[in-house]
């Protein structure tokens, strides 16, 4: 298709008189433009031979009819949800995915990149989760038709999907601030990730609103695993249990917290209240069930897909997006007021 | 390295006058032989000029350092943790792998088996969950350089790798005797599975060693999911609760039923014994914390990982072989004495 068509959007955008930007999106029918416009648009269109043939404006089909789909750790129940929502929304329209784990790890990032300029698939959903030097930025700008998704890498101009992490935090803050509480830790993963940084400012926003300058935040910061949860679990007992309660960013994290308190004879919500973040795991079933933050993980795999396929790949088409999907609290029995010491 | 060789593994055997089979663990390495015998082969092998090439004799590295790993489903942590594991074994041995989820369908299945034979991997780790009417079978066959992991492919001849789950429902079995249990009830998977089997057998096993013609199994026969754990519970109820113990032969179909027990009010051990089977997820955090028969995961990909890279491939060589790896059980809160009634 591509061979074909000599004349590029920037040809009739000249032509017309706009941006680029503007033809792209009138032609996906994102923008309503006033009728004198749409006619210079469209009789540049003519006159140059633009072709926008809608399969040249989606992900071409038919090399492979194949999808790559890129996760740092599939062990996580997280990434092992997100990729089954990706199989099925795949499998539904008729694609094979290709899985690779790269154990968060740069190397292995960028060789599974290089692969789908080696056409071994037709393009490419992205997880990474951890911080970039601007290597994988600028390999995922060359290859195109990657859309990232979970966590940013902020220098690429992809299309980018995200949960709406800032409201999921503001979620945790008014909830604890509802049952009295002002001292709050923060327990997070890596510092220079949007999730960690936004859940933080959701966070900090709703307790402040409540509380203003009584509220005192700790932030634990470190990685979204269960390691780190017992980390954290053993700091916070070896600090005397600074805070009424705490807001563990993951799932995984919750988890290694809980084993320690357990293992401590700390009761929760009794001697420390605990919210989570993420819902895939079986919080329901803990002991007592587990109030948590519960993402989209589905919705997200769907979405992401649904991104891949349907964006104007054409190179002068504005790429750069971001768009977040709502989250939700799940109420349940581990946050209860302050114990009064 | 297959063109250059002219000669075959029959024809050494042939000339030296022992099977195939002698000559390929002889140079294995896996038999001893009598010095008279082994001069014979190791003529017959020079005067026919046969190499057995080590690297021909293990799987051939380096038309793509790619290996495959199909499983049912990726969002169920006990093939998430498979995948994981076996992609460490990967990586350390350079090794890239890709992963192919068929949601348990044949036809995705045999689609992707037959990218091994397009060369887009050399070699497959493969997982099925559901009953094979042949075809499967005769595409393993035909393929070659697959291992079979978890569950049998009864008519494929590679090599295979289970857990040992005859001696995981024995160690149920045993536990709950020893708890004075002689009316259990079993929740397993498909029917015609190995593991719905072999688990069966070996709870019988066990209490019927204990309890002779007094011990009493109920069988509900479905699936490994968190939907049929739920559909047991609410059948357990509808008929009155008829056994004092439940073996929940997964992990997805004790959160079901712990969910539907929760619900309706039934009290674990007070009401009913439960024990699991995988302790992938966190049963360790469930309320009360889950008895449950532990899987060797990781080992279970490493040990994949191993087969498949050091396997003799050659056409003649006897592949089909059974190996278990063994499982065991870990005490928890979720087991008392039968409730007198």
């Amino acid at each position: 298709m591509a061979e074909r068509r000599t004349t590029s959007l920037k040809d009739v955008a000249k032509e017309a008189g706009v941006s680029v930007t503007t033809v792209s999106r009138f032609l996906n029918g994102k923008l309503d433009l006033p009728d004198s416009t749409k006619k210079r648009i469209e009789s540049s269109i003519a006159r140059l031979k633009y072709e926008p043939n809608p399969h040249a404006r989606r992900l071409s089909r038919g090399q492979t009819d194949t999808i790559g789909l890129v996760v740092p750790d599939i062990a996580n129940p997280f990434f092992a949800t997100l990729v089954a929502a990706v199989e099925e929304e795949a499998d539904s329209r008729g694609l094979a995915v290709t899985l690779y784990a790269t154990l968060n790890r740069a190397d292995r990032e960028l060789a599974y990149l290089s692969r789908i300029e080696r056409n071994h698939v037709d393009g490419l959903v992205f997880v990474t989760n951890h911080p970039d030097n601007g290597d994988l930025a600028e390999l995922i700008n060359r290859t195109g038709k990657v859309v990232v998704v979970d966590e940013d890498v902020p220098l690429a101009t992809v299309p980018k999907l995200f949960c709406d992490n800032e409201n999921g935090g503001f979620l945790v803050g008014r909830h604890l601030a509802e049952f009295g509480h002002h001292r709050v830790l923060y327990i997070g993963g890596p510092e220079e990730m949007i999730s960690t940084q936004r859940r933080y400012k959701g966070l900090e926003r709703a307790l402040q609103q409540t509380h203003g300058d009584r509220a005192t935040i700790d932030r634990y910061i470190g990685a979204y695993t269960i390691e780190f949860g017992r980390e954290a679990a053993r700091r916070f007992i070896a600090e005397n249990l600074p805070a009424t309660a705490i807001f563990a960013a993951s799932d995984e994290i919750a988890i290694g917290l809980i084993e320690v308190f357990r293992e401590s004879g700390i009761s929760i919500p009794a001697d420390v209240s605990v919210i989570g973040f993420d819902d895939v795991g079986p919080l329901h079933l803990f002991g007592p069930p587990l109030t948590a933050i519960r993402q989209p993980v589905r919705k997200l795999g769907q979405r992401a897909l649904f991104l891949l396929m349907d964006t104007d790949w054409q190179p002068d088409a504005p790429l750069a997006s971001e768009e977040l999907l709502p989250v939700e609290i799940v109420v349940r029995d581990s946050v209860a007021p302050p114990t009064k010491k």
